[in-house]
C-alpha cells in the first residue's frame, strides 16, 4: 500500500491528507495559510506532512495560481510568489520523494475524476463555486491544462461584456455575478442604496466574518428577497457561461462543486442545468450535470493523484 | 505519391480537390450544392471526383454539421439529413477506398494545421468569419472534436446574454454580431429605420446577391459610417468571445479565416487581437493571432488529411 500526501493550498487554509491506493484519505491535517512569503508556505506544508503518521512515497500539491512545468507562473492570491520560487524543488529536497504541482481548481477536478463524480467520463467541465468561480477540464480522457497551464478559468468566461465589475477588473465575467466576493460587494452596495436583507444578520448569528455559503443557503431558505434576486442572477450567469463552454468544448459531464454546491447540493445543480440547456447549440443526449462527490477532499485526493502519477515517471 | 480527394461541402458549393503528400492541391472541381437531398449531394460528389484526372487512394469529406463516428448527426443547413443516412458508406461503396468524414469548420482548421498558418502549434483556436461564425480546436497536439463531435462552435459562445438575436434563435452569441447573415439583417433594419449606407449600392455595383465580404471590405474602405459602426461591434464581439475561449482552453495560437479574413487579411486579425487581449486573464507570452494561410483551400486540404489518416488505419 503506497501512501501519497495530497496538499491543497488555499487562500485561507492549507490542508494535507495521506491518501491510499484506493483514493481514500487516511489522515488529514490543516493550518492557516501564512500570508508572509512562499518560504513560510513551504515550512507550513513541511510541518503538516511531518506531523502525519505515515510516510508518503510521493507528494502532490494544488496551488491557486497558474502552474506550468512544475513552476508557479502567477499566484495573485498568495504573497510574494514569482516564477523563480521553486516550491517543487524545496519540498522534494526536504522529503526526497517525487513532488508534483498543479493548479488547485484543475487538481480538484482531477480528484472528482479519479474517485468522485466524474469517474469514467472522457470530457468533463468542473465548475467550483466559492469566493471566486474556478474550474477545470478533462478532455479526450485526460486532464487538460492548456498551453501554459491556465486552462479552465470558467469564472472569467464573459457572459455580458461591459456588465458587472469582476474581481479581475473586467466587466461581465461569470465571477462578477456568481463569485461570493462579488455577490457580497453587490449586497453591500444595494443595502447602502436602501434595500433590505437579512444576510448580514444571518452572518452575525452564524458568527462568520463574510457572507459564507452557509449564510447564503440560510437566507435563500428563508426567502430573503435580495438574496434570492442576486442568487437567481448568479445561477443564470453560471448557466450561460456553461452553455458557451459546452458549445466550445462539447463535454458530456458538468461537475459543480465548491462551497455553494456543498451547501445547496443537487438542487443548485438542477437549477443550473435547467438554465444552461437553452444555451447549448447541440446538446448531447448523454450530457449530465452532477454535484461534486468529494466535497473539500477533492483537492487533497486530486493533489495526491498527481503525486502518485509522478511515481510512474521515476 | 498518394493522391487523396478532399471534399468541402458548403451550403452554396461543393469543392473537390486532389491533394498530394505535400498537401498541395493538384487539381480541383466545384459544383453548386444540390438542395434536394443527401443522395443528390452524394451523386454530385461522385461526379466531381470521377471528373478528376487522378484516382484517389482515399477520400475525406468536410460537411457543415455535427459529425460523430463517421455519421452526420445534424446538418441544419443541408436538406433532408439525419443520422440514418450513411454518406461514408455510400461514397466508399462507389470508389472502394477509405472514406473519412468531419465537420467543415474543424476540417478547415486541420488544413491550416497540417499545411497552413497553424503548423507546429499544439493548442489552436480557429475562427472562421463568413455567413456565420464557425470554429475548430487543436488541443494537446491533436484535433479536438468533443464528446459528440460538436466542439469548436465559437460562433455560439455568448458575449452578451439577452443581446442581439442570433441565427440560432438565442440572444447574444458572437455570430449575432459578427456573422454576415446577422450583420445584413441589422443593416436592413437600420436602413428601414432611416439610417443611410452605401452597402446596398456597392452590392449592386459588385453584382452580388447578398452583402458579401467583398462588399463589406469596400464599404469599410470608403468609410461608410453604418458599415464601420457594425463592423466595430463585430470585431468587439469576436474579441470578447476569443478572450473567453482562451480563458477556458488557453491556446497559444488563434487562426482567423473565412471570407472576411480573406478580404481584410492581417489588418482584421490585428484589430481582433488588440480588442481581445484585455479580456484574457493570463495571456501567454507566446500567444499569437494570425490570418489563415490557405484561404478557400483549407477545407479541401483538411478533408484530404482526414482521408489520408484513414489510410493508416486499414
Amino acid at each position: 500500500m503506497l501512501l501519497v500526501a495530497g496538499v491543497d493550498v488555499g487562500g485561507t487554509n492549507i490542508e494535507v491528507g495521506l491518501v491510499d491506493d484506493g483514493h481514500t484519505v487516511r489522515e488529514r491535517a490543516k493550518h492557516d495559510t501564512p500570508a508572509q512569503s512562499p518560504h513560510k508556505i513551504v515550512s507550513t506544508i513541511v510541518k503538516l506532512i511531518e506531523g502525519l503518521d505515515g510516510v508518503p512515497s510521493a507528494i502532490g500539491i494544488g496551488i491557486p495560481g497558474v502552474v506550468h512545468n512544475g513552476r508557479v507562473l502567477e499566484a495573485p492570491n498568495l504573497a510574494g510568489w514569482d516564477e523563480s520560487f521553486d516550491i517543487v524543488g524545496e519540498i522534494r529536497h526536504r522529503f526526497g520523494v517525487p513532488v508534483a504541482l498543479g493548479n488547485d481548481a484543475n487538481v480538484g477536478l482531477l480528484g472528482e475524476w479519479v474517485a468522485g463524480a466524474a469517474v469514467g467520463a472522457d470530457d468533463v467541465l468542473g465548475v467550483w463555486m466559492g469566493t471566486g468561480i474556478g474550474g477545470g477540464l478533462i478532455l479526450d480522457g485526460r486532464p487538460f491544462v492548456g498551453s501554459r497551464g491556465s486552462a479552465g478559468e470558467i469564472g472569467h468566461v464573459v457572459i455580458r461584456a461591459g456588465g458587472a465589475l469582476c474581481t479581475c477588473g473586467r466587466r461581465g465575467c461569470i465571477e462578477a455575478y456568481a463569485g461570493r466576493r462579488s455577490m457580497e460587494a453587490a449586497v453591500t452596495k444595494m443595502v447602502a442604496a436602501g434595500r433590505h436583507t437579512s444576510l448580514f444578520e444571518i452572518q452575525q448569528q452564524e458568527e462568520k466574518s463574510t457572507l459564507t455559503s452557509k449564510v447564503w443557503a440560510r437566507a435563500l431558505d428563508e426567502g430573503d428577497e435580495l438574496a434570492v434576486e442576486l442568487f437567481d442572477a448568479a445561477v443564470e450567469a453560471v448557466a450561460v457561461g456553461i452553455g458557451s463552454a459546452i458549445n466550445l468544448v462539447d463535454v458530456q459531464l458538468v461537475v459543480i462543486g465548491g462551497g455553494m454546491a456543498e451547501k445547496l447540493g443537487q438542487d443548485l445543480v438542477d437549477r443550473i442545468e435547467r438554465a444552461a440547456r437553452p444555451w447549448i447549440l447541440h446538446p448531447s443526449p448523454k450530457l449530465k450535470f452532477v454535484v461534486a462527490a468529494l466535497g473539500d477532499d477533492s483537492g487533497i485526493v486530486g493533489a495526491a493523484s498527481i503525486g502518485r502519477a509522478r511515481l510512474l515517471d521515476v
